[in-house]
């Protein structure tokens, strides 16, 4: 049970209904910083938007300041005064450039409000949902705690990065020259999208990452296939050998031990995603395709979030320009990459990985790898007080069940707050799947945004002691 | 038994040998003509090799004249005053671009003569080998036997090419407007290797070749592998299951029915093949290799000539570039050609290479093939009499037994004489393998070019009747 009292959370509720228009308002001044991180050109910009947010943060009674890295700043800020639980909230600043330009119907650093056929309102702008939008939605939540109360429910730490559409290379040695300040004992990022338009979701499974590309090499240069087809060996073939043996005929892949370790959805987590609406069919037609090609027997959910995968993602060899010409290729490439869950321990995937490809490898041809990612799936046990809360808290402002969802892909930043503090991290997100994010006309619904200050609201009042 | 007394023969040689040196200088100044066709700069210079070749026919009793084609002239000639078979012999007077220039020891375009430490002498130039100095070995044989003689022991028709180094555009159409004219009992060709260095070689096998690309098609555009890897099907993974499925673990093809009609090679060739020097390990440690990589039990000269092959020639799809990107490619495409022998037809492999592909394409993805080449075999049966005088006079004038070789390659122009004129052809050439044709220092060899010659005036006596 909440320390705080309902009547509290009503009328810090009211404030944030109250205040709409203001807390739009100041969304839009910052939207209006075009803070685009990967041009150089915006470079004043970015710490424009970084300056914008650390007077805002001062003035509802943070500790704020600009950090100066490499690139672009960070902005930190602290309010600790209260008891109870210390939270990290991590947003980003920096927004995608805007090109092409052409496709945009409006100037996309001047934000504008556009009626949506399902009576809601779209924030139309760069930046506006990814995560400019998001991120201050938090910061709203806080200012009307600050505003009815006098202080926040919990201790909250602010990390707002300008590098984050750059690949964030400033996070790291940013977060290990900092670990002492930052440590908390929650990491919360939004950043991350809902279920659907009307169920809000946390996202707790991010799958990991082993990527390496594959070379294999047969004889000491191209040769003739008149001349030597049968009687040399195809760097091609062998290598379709090698990428076919990995998957086998049911959808699973058949690197020895891949599946050691995995284990199986939460049986309320299964069951959730089986209550919860998701249209597999729609899913798939999306792309032009009507059958799931995972695991046999699991739901397209399972395959994308909970499952490890394979996939080939380029492979290379011999003639491939116009026309044709009848080499047999002495070298071939493939660059593959697996999605690894909780349990898998990346080193030994790797391991087994090569060792599946070197068994494979004819004894007068070699085999080298050049490895990329490697990173361990991460997720965040249902227990946790701390999930079970946000849920109570999310689930009461949307008056719907809200979910627990994965996602597929792998986020840095998540495992560089477990590496470098150390903490654990969930993924609180109000954008829809048609936000445009990284597109033309980037959009955020206005119920995203005010619901969202009022789902945090919400959170912040749950994690109270 | 030839009808030419032994005597008669003696003395063409003989004069043959006198003349060497005459025969050099007339070659040397065709060399010196730079007549390379692919180049538009060289147009004049193809004309003045056309028209050297055809005053140096008429000097010697042909008929000849240059007949113009939207390319290249042809040189076309003919001496039929004898009584016997009527050989048609071609050769091609155009020759390869001699870039990189920087690499020559000398002027490509004039002959100089090298000592070998094996006490032969080089002719070191473009062309050389690549064919004048092939082609020129018959030349001087008609001229030996007309300065003895007064005529030529068989009916003589010649046509040379001027646009084989730039893949014979206007050979087809010539053939089909001057089949009644070029029309013979057997075609001749001198572009080819011998044995090795003291072993002459007719080559009679010539492979066929079925060459297509086929594009596999699955999402309906590329996708990110965090959402959608495991249920989106990977263009590459379903293109590597095919490629892999085309061979078996033992070396051959899968391809349902592909060994249908393909015959054993003829005890009598399999014998010689044993018999004659062929080092396979010194064949495959050439090009790095020590496997042979075809049907178990089969030599590696069987591998390359006697048997059909399937090679990849060519894969690409999804990020080839520097780095990593983890997409799942909608597309994936290969390059693909069978070799094919004799007893194999080509549209019956064409079609079940098809059907082998289709059945493995999952039922929401698609496949295109573009066709290529479509080529049979051509095979010169063993008891022909033309081959067998043909061994007869190489085996005498070389002092060993002549050798029947195949190529593993295509040679599209006898699949012309046998389409257009209805022609079987025999392939008979004293290059040597390490003539550098193509290449930088190309060369022939003095006794490819001396004993060439007198070989001719050998096989123009053994079939004389």
């Amino acid at each position: 049970m909440p320390r705080i009292p309902e009547d509290q959370i009503d009328a810090v509720l009211a404030l944030v209904d109250a205040d709409i228009d203001k807390s739009l308002q100041r969304l839009f001044d910052l939207i209006r910083i075009p803070s685009i991180s990967t041009d150089p050109g915006y470079r004043d910009q970015c710490k424009a938007a970084a300056e914008w947010l650390s007077r805002d943060l001062d003035s509802i009674g943070f500790d704020a300041s600009i950090r100066p890295t490499t690139g672009h700043p960070m902005v930190v800020a602290h309010q600790k005064d209260a008891a109870g639980p210390h939270l990290l909230f991590y947003g980003h600043y920096d927004v995608q450039p805007v090109d092409p330009l052409a496709l945009w119907t409006s100037d996309p650093f001047e934000p504008r409000l556009e009626p949506l056929p399902n009576g809601d309102t779209a924030i139309v702008a760069r930046g506006a949902s990814d995560d400019k939008g998001q991120m201050m939605t938090f910061v709203e939540a806080c200012r009307a705690w600050k505003a009815v109360t006098g202080k926040l429910p919990v201790q909250v730490s602010i990390l707002f990065e300008g590098e984050e559409e750059a690949g964030s290379p400033s996070l790291a040695p940013f977060l290990d020259a900092t670990a002492e300040e930052l440590k908390a004992d929650m990491v919360y990022v939004c950043d991350t999208d809902m279920w659907d338009r009307e169920t809000p979701a946390v996202t707790t499974m991010l799958r990991g990452l082993y990527s390496t590309e594959v070379e294999i090499a047969c004889a000491d240069r191209d040769l003739h296939s008149g001349m030597f087809g049968n009687a040399a060996r195809n760097a091609l073939q062998v290598l379709s050998d090698v990428v076919s043996s990995l998957r086998t005929p049911d959808g699973g892949v058949a690197v020895e031990g891949f599946y050691d370790g995995v284990k199986e959805l939460p049986e309320a987590i299964k069951a959730q995603w089986q209550r919860l609406p998701f249209d597999e069919k729609g899913f798939l037609a999306d792309i032009g395709l009507t059958i799931p090609a995972g695991e046999a027997g699991r739901s397209v959910l399972e395959q994308v979030w909970a499952r490890p995968s394979c996939e080939i993602n380029g492979m290379s060899g011999g003639y491939t320009g116009e026309g044709f010409k009848t080499v047999i290729p002495a070298k071939a490439t493939a660059k593959i990459s697996f999605r690894l869950v909780e349990g898998q321990v990346p080193e030994k995937i790797r391991d087994a990985f090569k060792a599946h490809v070197a068994a494979r490898i004819p004894a007068d041809c070699s085999v080298t790898f050049k490895d990329f990612g490697l990173a361990p799936a991460t997720v965040m046990p249902i227990e946790s007080p701390f999930l079970t809360k946000t849920l109570a808290a999310l689930s009461a402002e949307w008056e719907c069940e809200a979910a627990l969802a994965g996602t597929g892909g792998s986020i840095p930043i998540i495992g560089e707050f477990k590496r470098r503090l150390g903490c654990d991290a969930l993924l609180v997100g109000f954008a829809r799947f048609d936000n445009r994010v990284h597109s033309p006309n980037e959009k955020y619904d206005l119920s995203s945004f005010h619901k969202g200050i009022r789902s945090w609201v919400r959170i912040l009042a749950e994690l109270a002691e």
